[in-house]
């Protein structure tokens, strides 16, 4: 189709203290299937406040997953889809509770709880074949747009690349802000982060449109008040706002595209682990020949809020690691195509992209 | 429940185009029910090129309605679904393309389909028992929010009240501006006024969070660039932009509420049967001590597109007009819950409304 044909996430609440509507929005659901829920958390509220508030029933599984280390793998998914239809068989549903590899987690264990075989045969778009169970998604931090993408990210033996249709879009979303209040607060920066890149990207590329900029200027707008404006910083009405804004921005991408960044950044994130919305801000930094006005403002709002990234990583890497890094940016045309133009391979070589590695 | 879980048009297409794509779009839906589908279709298309654009098949049915002369009735609806379910029996689905009234029909139609008596039984919040047929929205005016709105409104022999539901919302609309070139410049405005109206009024009251205040504050700066700015007036760029305001504005609305135009202009159209949007405008220039800001911004775009509103209307209507509009003004509580508070009958009489319309 000429004009691409969008879902939206299904439902949505909004608001400070929604997340204790959360028993009651799932009841309904809770008659499917094995009538049981999979809750996915992230590991960092074990023995926190949150994790007595999960209102969850006996029957219910509850896996807190140590997302740290590593943005999700493939192998992940299988092995945690294995043990669940192992022991007690398909849940009535999904609920994830975490940033944006616990949303990735959550949205691809949806689609493969009903999808035979590896997840890996099914990163790309439109190649998963039936529609997944019920699955719930509250974010606990703001930035990664996770929570309304139509893509779970994995990474794979061979790719970073996510499992991409209708159906990994979230049957239900509750935003509270108020989940995000304990976010350290270098993460809440690289997060936020992502946000303020996906605006960036969105708008400065060849899918740009009234709808997705108009979404991508009032998630900017967002942005610039929490990491720039007159009450900056840490709040709660910044912590709404900053979730708004992550919202706004991912539907603002949804109907554009990524770009160079997010092809480096998952290069680098594939090849040495590194965290997305960390990898975003050591790569975007050094696109300011790309993205100028962008870029500015964003070491603007690192001395605002005095963060100092690393440079010179690139002396530390092989030639070997470079070409593997750059194979996996250009392996992702959709985002080239949006931020260069069709004819982009005229323009961008390997070698144009292991010399954008090499500014690290 | 405490914040509202609100849910979302299922699926939707912007650009300009993108009506062609309608046949492909609805190609999957066919095979449901009796396998045609019905076309509600403003009657001003009858005789234009897009006439010829509709891409249906032999067994469609295809009603021209002439929205003009009234708002879309009870009666109407219910002797439409009579009609269309003697004839050829439950549909696939419904396609409307027309204004705010033409959605509104779709909506209450597809609804109606399914759910037996009369639609004045199911004026009000959650009164629908069954889910509707498929329906599809393609909006060829800006304003009315309409196409992302939970309601039907209606004009019944009591009230003028909206099926209010989730199955209201469409499965899918189609948002081509292209369609927007031809509307008539005084409806360009007036209904453009409503996505206005809708924002001050979403901002201006009790229950304006930050995800209203922020879809809400972009549909406004869409609606300055398009009636106050550098590039004001009709064209290309301003019917893209007018398209997304009236989406955004219907969202922010849509999480919080309106206010006392709406409550005082459902009086006048249920009593005079003035269209909507004209309806809001005459009513909204006389609001400036409740909406300053926004009745002076109004009055700024009416005077740059050399818009006079008729003032002196009430000097026409006899005590039991004004009595009669202000009942149905009155019985909108929810509406003066969030634009005055929920102790908003201690401040707010049916005097007090009389007044109000008897400045106009």
């Amino acid at each position: 189709m000429a004009h691409k044909n969008f879902k939206s996430i299904e439902k949505t609440v909004f608001g400070r203290g929604s997340f204790a509507q959360l028993a009651e929005i799932v009841a309904p659901i809770r008659e499917r299937n094995q009538q049981y829920f999979v809750y996915v958390v992230d590991h960092y509220f074990k023995g926190k406040a949150l994790e007595n508030q999960l209102q969850a029933q006996p029957e219910d599984v509850i896996y807190f997953i140590d997302v740290d280390p590593n943005e999700p793998t493939t192998e992940q998914i299988d092995q945690l889809r294995d043990e669940i239809l192992a022991t007690k068989g398909l849940p009535s549903g999904l609920i994830g509770i975490g940033g944006g590899s616990i949303m990735d987690i959550a949205k691809a264990l949806a689609l493969m709880l009903t999808n035979e075989g590896s997840s890996v045969q099914y990163q790309g778009l439109n190649l998963i074949k039936k529609p997944g169970v019920y699955h719930l998604g509250v974010p606990t931090i703001s930035g990664t747009g996770a929570e309304c993408s139509m893509t779970a990210v994995l990474t794979g033996p061979e790719k970073k690349l996510g499992l991409k249709c209708d159906w990994t879009i979230f049957d239900q979303v509750i935003l509270d802000s108020e989940l995000t209040a304990s976010v350290p607060t270098d993460k809440w920066f690289y997060t936020g982060m992502d946000t303020f890149i996906h605006c960036i990207e969105s708008r400065d590329g060849m899918l740009n449109n009234a709808y997705s900029f108009a979404y991508g200027e009032q998630s900017l707008k967002l942005c610039r008040e929490v990491y720039l404006g007159e009450n900056a910083g840490r709040s709660a009405e910044n912590d709404d706002k900053l979730m708004v804004a992550s919202l706004m921005g991912g539907l603002s991408l949804t109907y554009s595209e990524v770009g160079i960044c997010h092809a480096l950044s998952y290069g680098l994130s594939k090849i040495f682990g590194e965290k997305h919305c960390y990898a975003n801000c050591l790569t975007f930094q050094h696109l300011g020949d790309y993205y100028p006005e962008g870029v500015k403002e964003f070491k603007t709002m690192l001395a605002k809020h005095n963060i100092t990234l690393p440079t010179g990583l690139s002396a530390n890497w092989t030639d070997a690691e470079i070409t593997a890094m750059a194979h996996v940016a250009y392996n992702l045309p959709h985002m080239w195509n949006h931020a260069i133009g069709i004819d982009w391979k005229e323009k961008i070589t390997l070698d144009t992209i292991k010399d954008l590695f090499r500014r690290l």
